[in-house]
């Protein structure tokens, strides 16, 4: 008896029909004999309603039924008595008069609830996750993401790009993060590497006159994980020949307003807002600023140097900035906080934030007496201070003052109710250094890739200033979060070589390096350059959670475990033999101590892992 | 200088517009003064023509260029003479008259000509894949490919399936083929596996009340290699819920249809012919049969039995069967084609094919004299002999003769050019068997996996005749090839019990075997089913290859290699101490065996792999 209507999407449009219904009970009660289930399927939540009036046996059987058990029925579409409408249901106008049941199958009691804010222990959830997947929070998750990529691919598809597969078992380089390897059987001693991102091919494919590529393309890092990493993750990738940074930027303004648009319902304006690297970090302390409110941070180095604060005047003479930030109508601050100032600048690597208060017309604070009057009237013009104010300052190297204003003034933005949460507010982060100073190895590395492009009026200063190069490298920042970024390529030898002198390596060096690819260079590269958002975040913030794995069906933990699988696991020896690997000595210890409290203490439970059973 | 228009998609409405094109030299030539270059860009070719009467400076610019050179020229399309029309192309009446150009790049001479029907060996294209690509077959069975896989999308999300990504980082199973490992650096002497097919997460996706559930999944499988298998490769996953088997079969034989329409035009016939498996071993000697003709096998053994023909008398006594094929018209067949009947029938493990020719009414060969008037009578109507027939016939197990017979079936059909290439013959092979006799375990084995579900009046047979259960599994086939499959699953756990008693485990040794994916089953499993389209099979099929390596933009060779990017290869002993892993001593050898020929033969090449420099 299969369905021939979804629960959800019954209405008063149904009234008289016969239908049959497929689902979940989400709940029962009997009252007086009558018998009323809210069957659940994907599309929703119906009451169906087991009456010895029409429902004859089915009563019997219907009423053995507990939550979770999937159930079969045959009924009748009625409308509800005016005073039993539901308004807080979908179908709530209606319900169904069983005159059939069959049992499909029974469940056991749920380790928690199936529906919405669940509190329960997250590990649980991942344990039994495909019961979280049936809670509905989850469901318009799944269904949103499966949404928003067919959004991505139907808005690439209509402007010309090729969806094409670039292999997963490929080649480890030596650069970025750690790889995932894998033992090759075929080739004993060698591995392949999980690609980190299919850079390299998308290169390959507009060298190969593709001219636009996209794929939906899982990618993995070896890396300690944080809250907001996974060690496999879906990046939406893209790469285009002959298109201008301008016009690649451009289209991918469109793919985001339609993307919002067409899962949401929200409007985005376009174009987005163009920030250089430059004032990113100058205005906002940060790469990636949530633009959601101002509250711009200041410098106020040239003003500050002459006066008595020492260690202002020490850190200007060394090179240093002093940024300041106007937390607006913050004077009330209680001593506490003022004091866990100090604190929250050392998170961030800061020595410190100076601060004063302006009360009345009066500024007070520890350093407030170092200010000569020029200074303080400088000060409340650059600042705009009004009363009630707090002006907070931190005197660092640039990087450090940077990160701690930055992350001040995200501080006193949240605590000021300035972020309007039910606003996206989209930018390009744009010409970000070409070069990165390596201060251990005493020489330029490359801040995107070494195949970044500079901006071409840009070139010159390979041989006067390479580390004010500005990179055609770009990052589109949503709401404070880094959704994707990529850059232009370069594509002409005389630049590349250029590129390789700066990072010190000759052209032979460098063909070494990169082998196959830099070949590939020769023989006619076209102009190309693109960009890859991160999925997985773009849902995040689509669906409004702060936590990756809420967005992805079967996530890992932090220590990048399955707990519904249990993946990774042990394996057998015959596998690793066909592989040409052992076990390091550490691994054998981990695996016998694992065994040990599994009562297998001999010695063959370290050759013949314990855990393998099947 | 980016394009403003694709170059093959100009014509003669274009006539009179100002166009900047960039693109690859596919040829040149100068004739007296004026130079004309084959512009090639993604979209086709387009004639552009450098004369001193409007290409000023532009002239000597691109009388550099060279084949496979980049460039970005502007110039006015102009209709040309019509005795210089070029039929063959489709831009042929038209030329741009160039008026600036801009060399974007130069390139080395290629390894090989870009062009179709290249003849060069396949591990040269391999090596120099991003050449490869550039030629328009290549180009095209790439787009198909895209075109391909969103159609199979856009059907899919039509029909309310979700695209849920399942984890590549995933369990090691005892069951199947051989898994792909990735140590885990995390867990010491832990790995994970790359998933065979994302079989168990498709069904975990339906006890989470997904319902329909789909994905384009890239699956791993470590085998040895043939033709056409590649160690990763694409399918294209379905999994539904609350669907019969028939409503399953017939929504993909729409989706069939439409992918054949609406990629290459082609109209296939719904519904598709099905055929139960008895009948295709029996008819076609094979479960995927080419049904684009006829020919089909009898069973004669009732016949032939009771002849003199001593080998088909035993084989028929000891339980085994004589199948025949009316090889029509070929009773002209060599001496010599019909003495390569014995090595060609070894090939499938036969012991020999007997034949008889039929000509002007009689019947010739070594067993003729063996047969009574009355069983020729019998062969004569059961065959349809005619004059002019070849008869063949296989004594043997069912299995070996109907695999002779099949393949010999083929061969006629190819010989006698009864097979129309331009029709797709597609039919659902159904009611696989549910169990297999493993002879050597000599015990009952799942022919297609241990959730199978029997065919529901066959339930019955689990206590009586369990060899005799048919499953609810089925084969897509599409002119011989198998192009997919499935079943439906079990569901109700007495019969999943029914099943594991078959297969000789208590539910204990099951739980303990199938872990936490036989938990999932107790918390209200709905009926489920699905099917997986091999991807690169259909390609291949659609754009009338042989070979799967070509429906691939970056396939490995029969090897398991890449040429390209010489994957695998040799990592830093650092990278293997992080994974807590070691290599075998083979795999020592083979690196210290590789490294010496590069002049590395001290010591320390074993202990630091010489393949890795970077």
């Amino acid at each position: 008896m299969l369905k021939t209507f979804d629960a959800g999407k019954l209405t008063k449009g149904h009234v008289g029909q016969t239908v049959v219904l497929n689902g979940w009970v989400q709940g029962w009660r009997d009252f007086g004999g009558i018998l009323f289930i809210d069957l659940r399927d994907r599309s929703g939540i119906v009451q169906i309603v087991f009456n010895p009036e029409f429902s004859g046996d089915a009563l019997e059987l219907g009423g053995r039924a507990r939550n979770e058990y999937v159930l079969a029925v045959k009924g009748k579409v009625v409308e509800r008595d005016p005073e039993t409408v539901n308004a807080n249901l979908a179908t709530g106008e209606i319900e169904v008069q069983v005159t059939e049941v069959e049992i499909m199958n029974s469940a056991k009691t749920p380790p928690f609830p199936i529906e919405d804010g669940v509190e329960v222990d997250e590990s649980l959830r991942l344990k039994y996750r495909y019961l979280d997947l049936r809670r509905p929070e989850m469901q318009r998750t799944l269904y949103l993401r499966s949404k928003a990529t067919k959004v991505f691919r139907d808005f690439l598809d209509e402007h010309g790009f090729l969806d094409v597969e670039t292999p997963i078992l490929t080649k480890s380089t030596p650069e970025g993060a750690r790889d995932y390897l894998v033992p090759s059987r075929v080739h004993p001693g060698e591995f392949f590497a999980l690609p980190q991102s299919p850079q390299l091919f998308k290169q390959l494919l507009m060298i190969g006159g593709i001219e636009r590529y996209y794929q939906v393309a899982r990618c993995f890092r070896d890396e300690d994980l944080r809250a907001d990493r996974q060690p496999e993750f879906t990046q939406v990738d893209i790469e285009t020949s002959f298109l201008s940074q301008d016009q690649l930027l451009g289209m991918m303004e469109e793919l985001m307003a339609r993307l919002f648009r067409e899962t949401i319902g929200a409007e985005i304006e376009t174009p987005f807002q163009r920030l250089t690297y430059h004032d990113a970090i100058h205005k906002y302390g940060s790469d990636k600023p949530d633009l959601r409110f101002g509250l711009e941070i200041e410098d106020v180095t040239d003003i500050v140097k002459t006066s008595d604060v020492k260690v202002f005047a020490s850190v200007a003479a060394g090179g240093g900035v002093v940024k300041a930030l106007n937390a607006k109508g913050c004077a009330s601050w209680s001593r506490k906080e003022l004091d866990d100032l100090q604190p929250f600048a050392a998170r961030y690597g800061g020595k410190g934030i100076a601060w004063i208060t302006v009360k009345d017309g009066e500024w007070k604070g520890p350093i407030v007496k170092f200010f000569k009057p020029e200074e303080i009237a400088a000060l409340t013009e650059r600042l705009g201070v009004e009363d009630g104010d707090l002006l907070c300052f931190s005197a660092d190297k640039l990087k450090t003052a940077a990160d701690v204003m930055g992350n001040l003034r995200l501080k006193v933005g949240r605590d000021l109710g300035l972020i309007d949460n039910a606003k996206f507010k989209f930018l390009w982060v744009v010409d970000f250094p070409l070069l990165g100073w390596d201060e251990e190895g005493k020489r330029f590395v490359a801040e995107h890739h070494p195949f970044t492009r500079p901006r071409d009026e840009d070139v010159a200063l390979f041989d006067t200033d390479p580390g004010a190069i500005r990179a055609q490298a770009y990052d589109i920042v949503l709401n404070g979060y880094e959704v994707g970024g990529g850059s232009m390529r370069i594509y002409r030898r005389e630049v590349q070589e250029k590129m390789f002198a700066a990072l010190g390596f000759t052209l032979e060096e460098a063909k070494e390096r990169f082998g196959f690819f830099l070949d590939a260079f020769d023989y006619g590269t076209p102009p190309h350059g693109g960009i890859a958002f991160g999925l997985d975040r773009l849902i995040m913030l689509l669906t409004g959670r702060t936590n990756l794995r809420e967005t992805i069906a079967f996530p890992k933990t932090a220590s990048a475990t399955d707990l519904l699988t249990d993946a990774p696991s042990g394996v057998e020896q015959k596998q690793l033999e066909d592989l040409h690997i052992r076990l390091s000595a550490k691994a054998l210890a981990a695996q016998a101590k694992a065994a040990a409290p599994a009562g297998q203490s001999d010695a063959d439970a370290v050759a013949e892992p314990a855990a393998v059973k099947e």
